[in-house]
């Protein structure tokens, strides 16, 4: 049978299998994600959590006819494997290797490709209207975490969902953790209710009529009326919310148990003929690797590791979101104005520490940053000093408060932004590549980019001395700090010059100003002296500082770790064509208005000639010919 | 009495009223309201609901140390009358008046700065929080309208203040409108409820029990038990949505009825103090003055009108929005994939006809931006033509989904973005001045703006034949038609040059090309031949029309309705500098990155020097000097 299974890589043959070879099959799967993703790195608590999920929904729907849209996208590894990429899988997250997320253009069955979090069912609510309208006849399930639905858009998407009648399947990915709050607020509302006003008129309405009752059935009739009460009220709560929205709910189920799984969709299936479906599936996640049960949050997001120790290849660096972490518990301690507010990265934006030092003065709101940042708004309007840390790619999400609510009242609120720049393997969906360009779009907004650690302090600093709002960005991953010069103090739109040179000035922000100063190092030895100039702010950009450099040297390279389109590079001839200059000969390095791939960051800066190597080249090959 | 009552100012003035008198107050501000509005035009029916609500408002809390928040904010009217500002009434929406919105700058009691939707619960919650942390004492109301309920951020707001335990109240101002879909959607649930396996369940446990008592109750147990079932769910549903999410629920209440609502504030102060209190009040829209009640959403945003007649002073020219709605309406009747989106703008973008042609193909999505786009990407992926229409400034609410959902995938959804550029009135929250620019920096988006109508039907059959996204960007209020000759087809990136000259080029998009042809035209009788070139495209911009031009000519102006930063200006610039062409002499006519005021967006383009006097005559003045 194991040979068998070996084989399994289309949902045709997954049919084919009896429930008994469908759990062996889970089995030899979860073993199979175990092994590539202690190799590869990516998400595996995740995917260890949706084994028999995957199974029964690949089993009980007919993809790619039938459309299965996976909200965020990073727990598809298993369907992967199951609908034809199983033998591609030592290539996850590689460079021109399988994308840890749907991509269309890996396969048919990657019908919409997610990333960021809670899109799913307004995508399926857009394909299920586009079959109605079509008069075609087949399923659309969206597949959400409980950690997804707390996002804005899910809400605005079941709320439309619900009264729109479509045959529609929302399966509710419940692994126990964000769920819990809301568990939480209904316990809280049973206490409630009975205290509550209208509850007493329900009970006074129930003595009414028990009066009206004949003979004497007395208290044994009212004891009976409490049961009935609290059955009721037990019947109706857990899914009420769903149902009141619109939704038949179904479950809750056993996301582990694939036979029942199988028929709770079965009843799924027919029910939403009807209209909107929710199936409420409880999994667990991490499930079947002890190390990932016992902590599922290191091992959310992972790099290669030792699957009997469970411990990563990696030694932990200390890295920017620590380094930011730090830096904010050394002010807090100073200053009790100052909160932290994320939208569900407290881990992935080194806020851990400040969480336990701080506990009432962090908030983690939920994957909501849209809320996120005009609460900070609403905060600092009343004088507290807010740092909101979130990942640049869902600073898209949180555009409008940024300007409506933020910048427009020029409130102080220190919105720093973590994975700034290529991230890397998680790729397209989460290179941070757009910000400094939508950012320096703001009226009111200071944006800083530091070139290290040391320089992370110092701006976070500086920002929260502002009594407006201010922008600090910053890598994924480790610093490089070839600096020895201690780092001078944070000056209002001052750029700073590290190197003193006549030939060239390289204009560098950023993780990329230490490549600025390793090619000016190298290029010393050409005899080619260029000057390097941490430009610290790209808004407002140092233009004394820039055009004093290039009437010296008469030619300028910009470096940044973004698109270039509206970023430094855009600024720079800007600056230069103010002041006549625009016969300045400038060359910028950064990456053109593209979605980026995924590859390590490494790889990537390599494919766009942003690596130390290429740039001194160019420079190189620029005075050869020049002479 | 009617003497003192004209003096109210203030809320101090306000707390000395009896009933009476503060009944009287309401029918004398209705008055006023309604008469400063058939001036000045502006947002009545909502503003006409909440007369009663804010003098009890106003009366039950101790406002500015007590905040105060209107969400969207354009129904503070009564509150700015009630809170210093009644003699400046005249003023209003007025260059340099009041605000038809919130505003610090005005007033210590607007607290907060509002403008777009659903934001209040956010900001409230972020001041009752730093009210905590600051360990002080008072209250935070956030005032919010049934349809900003629908709004992802209010959502995401709610379900983190459910479980805050801090001391918030939120007024919901149901004035029966969107929210009448929930009320569709719980008695659905009803219905399907009775259908459900666990009601079954419900029924045999009750079954069961029936079966233990005693005696020959029978029937009439029976009956009862029913009886209490309709009552209990009667009594749970309503609220049940709220307190789920961990709301003390208290309501609902007459919103007409002031010493109701001062006993209901009175109540929720108290509650409060136990964590997040909702008070659910109903008003009508309009509420005394027969025509807006009859015609709320005419009377939603008005210009001036006839009191007595309730009629428009203006006559209704024909807007972009109109000419929109009936070319897509055309191209609808010939291709059944065509489907039309929008996010509570239904009658703003012009697509009423539309909605009542194809009602199946029409779907108002409530005031959901982020769903919206995402649904699109959805329909566009399954093979529809998508059209979604929404205001330049609500655009920033989804660009997140613009270029994760919609752009990465590369899908062809066309956005149509209404109301671009100086909207006038409205003011800082709803100008669309950013669009082209943060549009501009999404990979695969191709974006135009039309000159007139006729162009506008031309870019959407054009934009609806490709396959990508297609943004189309047109202003407010009516075209300015100078073009005599018939509209030439869209081709992929190309400009149009609208007029042969050899001395300046002026190259302007959108609604700016009729200016700079007017330009041009009074510029020949100073013997000075303008090229004028309508750019079409922002992006793909059409370099090659532009240099051969400008290598003619030596000279470009550029003009946008937007900021100059990352539009047309710096787009410019760009192209020369590529060409080696920076010595061409540049001047760009745009907004400057800032937030811009409100005013009559003839007033506005003066005051930032874009109206055609002042281009004509820097042009003039530059010739003067060069010879």
């Amino acid at each position: 049978m194991k040979d068998l299974l070996k084989k399994v890589q289309t949902p045709e043959q997954l049919k084919e299998l009896n429930i008994k070879q469908k759990e062996e099959l889970a089995k030899i799967l979860r073993q199979e994600v175990l092994e590539t993703v202690s190799k590869t790195g990516g998400h595996l608590a995740s995917n260890l959590g949706v084994v028999e999920l995957t199974i029964a929904l690949h089993s009980s729907f007919n993809a790619p006819q039938d459309k299965i849209i996976w909200d965020v996208g990073h727990q598809t590894y298993i369907h992967k494997m199951l609908t034809g990429r199983r033998n591609k899988m030592d290539t996850l997250r590689k460079l021109d290797g399988i994308s840890g997320f749907p991509k269309g253009a890996e396969s048919e069955y990657d019908c919409f490709e997610t990333g960021h979090s809670s899109t799913s069912i307004s995508a399926a609510l857009g394909m299920a209207r586009a079959r109605d309208i079509k008069k075609e006849d087949y399923n659309v399930v969206a597949v959400i975490g409980d950690g997804a639905l707390t996002g804005g858009m899910a809400l605005e998407a079941l709320n439309d969902a619900g009264c729109s009648k479509t045959n529609l399947i929302v399966v509710l990915n419940d692994n126990e953790m964000s769920i819990s709050k809301n568990v939480g607020g209904i316990s809280a509302f049973l206490t409630k209710l009975r205290l509550r006003r209208d509850y007493e008129k329900s009970n006074e309405y129930v003595k009414k009529i028990v009066n009206k009752l004949p003979g004497d059935a007395g208290d044994k009739i009212i004891n009976f009326v409490r049961k009935v009460k609290r059955g009721l009220k037990q019947l109706i709560i857990p899914n009420m919310l769903f149902e009141e929205l619109g939704f038949c709910y179904l479950g809750p189920v056993d996301g582990h148990n694939i036979e029942k799984l199988e028929d709770i969709f079965r009843k799924a299936k027919i029910q939403s003929k009807e209209g909107p479906v929710l199936v409420h599936v409880l999994t667990k996640k991490g499930k079947g690797y002890i190390p990932a049960e016992a902590n599922p949050d290191s091992f959310h997001s992972t790099s290669g590791f030792n699957i009997i120790s469970g411990e990563s290849d990696k030694p932990k660096r200390k890295d920017y979101s620590k380094a930011f972490g730090e830096a904010l518990v050394n002010l807090a301690e100073k200053n009790d104005k100052i909160v932290a507010i994320t939208a569900a990265m407290k881990d992935g934006t080194g806020l851990t520490e400040f969480s336990k030092k701080f506990p009432n003065r962090f908030f983690d709101v939920g994957i909501a940053e849209q809320h996120a940042l005009t609460m900070a708004a609403g905060m600092a309007k009343e004088g507290l000093k807010p740092v909101v840390s979130i990942y640049s790619s869902f600073y898209q999400r949180g555009y409008d408060q940024v300007i409506h609510d933020i910048a427009m009242q020029n409130l102080p609120v220190v919105l720093c932004v973590d994975r700034a720049g290529i991230v890397g393997n998680d790729g397209e969906t989460h290179q941070g590549i757009f910000d400094l360009a939508f950012f320096n779009l703001v009226p009111n907004l200071q944006i800083l980019a530091p070139k290290n650690f040391e320089e992370l302090s110092k701006m976070l600093k500086y920002a929260l001395e502002q009594n407006s709002p201010v922008v600090i960005r910053y890598p994924r991953g480790g610093e490089e700090n070839i600096f020895t010069k201690k780092c001078k103090e944070i000056t209002l739109g001052k750029a700073e010059i590290l190197k003193k040179g006549k030939d060239i000035t390289i204009l560098a922000i950023g993780k990329m100003v230490s490549k600025a100063q390793k090619i000016a190092k190298s290029l010393q030895e050409k005899e080619i002296h260029a000057e390097v100039i941490n430009a610290r702010f790209l808004k407002p950009l140092d233009a004394q500082t820039i055009i004093k450099s290039v009437l010296k040297t008469k030619k300028i390279i910009t470096i940044e770790d973004g698109i270039m389109q509206g970023g430094l590079a855009t600024l720079t001839l800007e600056c230069l064509a103010k002041e006549n200059l625009e016969k300045t000969f400038i060359k910028s390095y950064g990456y053109p208005t593209e979605f980026i791939k995924h590859g390590k960051v490494e790889e990537i800066e390599k494919l766009y000639g942003l690596d130390e190597e290429t740039i001194k080249n160019y420079i190189i090959q620029y005075f050869e010919k020049e002479n």
